[in-house]
């Protein structure tokens, strides 16, 4: 079974081959090294350098003690987002991107604590969050494309003095679960979609043709009916696509 | 505790207190006159008048031998779709659309058997349906608006023959599982969004002005990991709206 091949490259072809089929996709980690010399049974001079020749390749990257992941290598690929499930919703957007291969960026324009609260109407429902409230208002960026812009609501009375935290790098909700011991319930999102055009000074992607972007709404409910966070946000229409998988309930019983 | 309002219409205030502020929504069914018997303790007189009532008032319409059903009342209100969980996947279109109130119409442009197959690009992955498969094309209307223009590509070696079936009011999900008896494994959705501009060919919608619309990509995959259906459809972003309802996986253990 000798072939001219290096075992080494004929490992990181495969791997590259499930990237270029989509089995692999951006900001998927690719087997770790010693994922390979488990499957492949190779030395671990082999399965190191089968990884170095996809990064070098450009298809991957490594992140120090992360791992390896599927960079994002087309300049007009979107950015796809799984809408659901709740480990999905709990990702940073920073971290997805970071993963990717992007470079993320905010910038805040607004950060106010509102005293009266606020309320907001998600999916046909009237919502409220009583005040003390955090609003912040940010523009979110991958290499200079503005993906994003923000607004989150934050209970400051479930979450006090949360302004004080670093909430650029981190996932919001893993600082609700973990700062805060908050129990969450669930998170309601709506999708919705408009039209920004050019110069409409409330908004801020500077688009010079017409643009379509998801508008999205959304809840984050605690154990007992109280909301912690609301959402307001736009995302650029050809830039992102938003995902889901849906399996039927009791698929392993009837296996 | 006698006030001068009759009981049955301070149940159907009740109700409709419950449409308004969105606890019931467009499409739900509101309690049955067996159930308000239970919930108010009242005749089977009254509650069928409080029913009435909300009827008459225009909030709800009966379905005859289903039940009382909330109307989507307002001439720009969303219509509002669940994107996942799999039951939402499963349900059809114009009863759905019956539900709410409206007339639902189907307008079928193009019912063709493709000898050679099908292959799409859904979330970056590439599916491919075998040959023979029914492409259908379909414009879907309520009330004479156009509001979804709709591909389907069934193969016909898991579902043979399905072409004889009246396709337009049933749920083509349900004739998988209940005509061919197809396991379903998972459902795939990806949401994009585009412009369509005025007087463009390729589509349907004679909008007069651009308009934003989601552009639906999905495939249904059955237990041996073949795909029974792939859809392209495109939904008027001005009417539709998605939704997703997410909950921690474990989050009855953690009470």
């Amino acid at each position: 079974m000798k072939s001219g091949i290096p075992k080494y490259k004929s490992i990181s072809k495969e791997i590259i081959q499930k990237i270029e089929s989509g089995e692999f996709q951006p900001g998927d980690k690719v087997p770790s090294e010693n994922e390979l010399i488990d499957m492949y049974e190779v030395s671990n001079t082999t399965a190191r350098k089968s990884l170095l020749e996809v990064e070098l390749e450009g298809w991957a990257k490594r992140i120090k003690g992360k791992g390896t992941f599927v960079l994002n290598r087309s300049e007009d690929r979107h950015i796809t987002r799984v809408l659901g499930p709740f480990h999905a919703v709990k990702e940073s957007f920073n971290e997805n991107l970071i993963r990717e291969g992007f470079t993320p960026r905010n910038v805040v324009l607004e950060k106010t604590i509102l005293d009266d609260g606020i309320s907001s109407n998600i999916n046909n429902h009237h919502y409220i969050i009583k005040g003390p409230v955090l609003k912040i208002h940010r523009l979110r960026y991958a290499d200079d494309i503005l993906l994003k812009d923000e607004v989150r609501y934050i209970s400051l009375t479930l979450c006090p003095k949360i302004n004080m935290h670093d909430l650029d790098n981190r996932s919001l909700i893993s600082m609700y679960e973990n700062i805060y011991d908050l129990q969450l319930k669930n998170v309601e999102r709506t999708l919705g979609n408009t039209i920004i055009y050019p110069l409409d000074q409330k908004y801020y992607f500077e688009n010079e043709i017409p643009m379509a972007v998801f508008v999205l709404d959304g809840a984050i409910f605690c154990n007992d009916g109280e909301i912690v966070e609301m959402e307001q946000s736009y995302y650029r229409g050809d830039k992102y696509k938003f995902s889901i998988v849906a399996k039927p309930q009791f698929s392993i019983n009837k296996n």
